[in-house]
């Protein structure tokens, strides 16, 4: 396959299935022979962010060092894929205005169905107010207006999720088999 | 040309003269066609490392920031060119065993020299102790045991030290015309 430099964008409430779909492409893009690197919210926290918090601004700011990472790998040709929850609109556009070929996916799914599958059983505590500013409980998560994929993991499998991402991404000639 | 990803890290005191080699090879990389990024101390601290301070802990953590950045860039076929002070040699060979192809830089140059240039007026202020923590004067600086290249920016030109930097990245077969 051919590609070019791009960021593919994942933004979700914890549980969504970010990092699920986000395994699916990358797979599927590194057998293909293209250069990828995932950015997921544990790989950011232990590499560029530990000592960050959950405040907006230290959020705002793990964000900002991951849009970093995504711009300088997709302007070199490499395929980024950042899968962090990302809550705060303003900060996501920031990022989009500064890369290039930006691809953002909604990984929609209603709070009632994450907090039911509660992977992580955080939700619950969240719930009973043992985790402070737990996005979609106790902080914000404002939802892409915008988005170039929209998917949703309650309607939907991981791998038919993937499939228009993937969809998306050949037709706008990003990849090309 | 082609070339392969490599990090290309760059060592020494403030002043020695790090970002004008580290540009000069940037500049004939750039013209070959190469795929290069520079993370300078400037850059990292205010995309990466905004809030760090001096003390050993944040120095470690910005060098490792860099250290990272450089290990995604080159593991995908990127030139990645640090320039920082780096004054601690165990976090310099913790970064050198994370990176396939490290290539080390020692800027090597007296104390007194960088403090008679003193381009940002900075060693005036740090010998008059109004600048705590600076390297080389009241913080240490560890030089590399054994740099892969080693310049001295007191008894050769800018270009005379790029040009034995280049002259590696041939021996070690990185670059190739």
């Amino acid at each position: 396959m051919t590609h070019q430099g791009f960021t593919l964008w994942f933004t979700g409430l914890s549980g969504a299935g970010k990092s699920t779909i986000s395994a699916i492409i990358e797979k599927r893009l590194r057998e293909a022979g293209a250069k990828v690197e995932v950015l997921d919210g544990d790989v950011v926290r232990a590499n560029l962010s530990k000592g960050l918090g959950f405040s907006k601004e230290d959020r705002d700011t793990n964000i900002r060092r991951i849009g970093f990472v995504c711009e300088v790998l997709s302007r070199n040709g490499v395929i980024a894929i950042a899968a962090a929850i990302s809550p705060y609109r303003a900060v996501r556009e920031e990022i989009r205005s500064r890369i290039h070929n930006f691809v953002e996916v909604y990984v929609e799914v209603p709070l009632e169905v994450v907090a039911e599958r509660d992977v992580k059983g955080l939700y619950k505590k969240a719930m009973a107010g043992e985790i402070p500013q737990f996005t979609g409980v106790s902080d914000p998560y404002e939802p892409p207006l915008h988005p170039e994929v929209m998917v949703n993991s309650a309607k939907e499998t991981p791998e038919a999720s993937a499939g228009k991402v993937w969809a998306k991404l050949k037709e706008l000639g990003l990849i090309s088999l």
